[in-house]
């Protein structure tokens, strides 16, 4: 059965793929299953069709014959134990997988995203500039351990798994920052993730939203 | 094997339980397993030990045979696939249960726990209250989606699940903002968390250690 899920009629970043269908496209690619997309409009978001799908009026969504799911780790981590790609089979690697999707979300991502949403919502606030700051050393002191266990590793433990997977997407929020490049290792892990064909789907499939929204078609 | 799990020596919230490890110490009491403790200084966090178990130098971690975890969420994940009694059967009821998990400590807890640190690390600074004000009306916008899908039921889905055990250590950390008052379901449902046998356990033991430090025993 073929899942739906939902994603921004116009996604805010311009088609840079930072929205959280993001992942959930990635995932779907990476274990080679097909999906239906329906867009919504922001103001979409907090009518009562969406918020019966997901409490918090966000996206993305997942369905699947009678299961509704929302939160994109949630999302990410049901197709992955469904489906070959991406959690080892071992049961010790794949706990530790499933570790690094908890720690992109909980403990990487927090940071990161508080200064995008500071960015948009803060700007003109007398706290601006030391908001930025405390944010940015909250950002460098997470780079910084990450980039000294990844070391010279190609993924975080192992193989390519859902953890690469979801810290990938949160770290791609901090291009244009200049902060990846201070962890070089980091930045070409990210190119790495970026790399991977079913990155690449991915990405073409919400750029194509994005476009075809952007031109009226 | 008995699982060793770390914990603060000196929780800072006075033996209020709102430290992570909380969240495991009751996972494991609500599914029967005893455990060990390895208490951590402060400053003990960030030496090579400590950073060879969790790479960001926070509690808790999870050691278990030749496995070592860290990330409350992860962890509790792990103790809930393995033991009965925190993840439903059916295996759509499993996904929703898990979603609530992803729901609680990505979409609810981020600004709930940056209040608490703003009112640790910004109280002094000239924007304080505005900043609160910003901070309390993103948590409130949270706690009103949950409270709607709440409703009348006593848990979040179906029956208590690792979800709830995770929603409600973090809406634990609003008790003296007033806020969970304004919602009296949700209060409801925190009452309800805390009045469970194993709670209770896993918050004494907690506490044990705080006094046995504040006693320097």
């Amino acid at each position: 059965m073929k899942p739906t899920i939902t994603a921004f009629e116009r996604s805010p970043d311009g088609g840079k793929g930072l929205a959280r269908d993001m992942r959930v496209r990635w995932a779907l690619e990476e274990t080679g299953q097909d999906y239906e997309v329906r867009l919504r409009s922001f103001s979409a978001l907090n009518e009562p069709a969406h918020l019966a799908l997901h409490p918090f009026g966000q996206i993305p969504t997942y369905e699947e014959g009678d299961l509704t799911l929302f939160e994109s780790g949630a999302i990410v981590l049901h197709i992955a134990e469904r489906h070959q790609g991406l959690l080892p089979v071992d049961a010790n690697a794949r706990a530790r997988a499933i570790t690094w999707m908890f720690g992109a979300l909980n403990t990487v991502e927090p940071p990161v995203f508080d200064r995008d949403l500071a960015m948009i919502l803060e700007r003109e606030e007398p706290w601006y500039e030391q908001r930025m700051r405390v944010l940015e050393d909250s950002i460098r002191k997470r780079l910084g351990a990450l980039s000294t266990r990844l070391g010279d590793a190609e993924w975080l433990d192992g193989r390519f798994s859902a953890g690469d997977l979801l810290m990938v997407t949160v770290l791609r929020r901090l291009k244009g920052s200049g902060m990846l490049e201070e962890t070089p290792n980091l930045a070409a892990y990210v190119a790495r993730g970026e790399a991977r064909p079913a990155f690449k789907r991915a990405f073409d499939a919400q750029l194509a939203v994005f476009k075809s929204a952007s031109t009226g078609g």
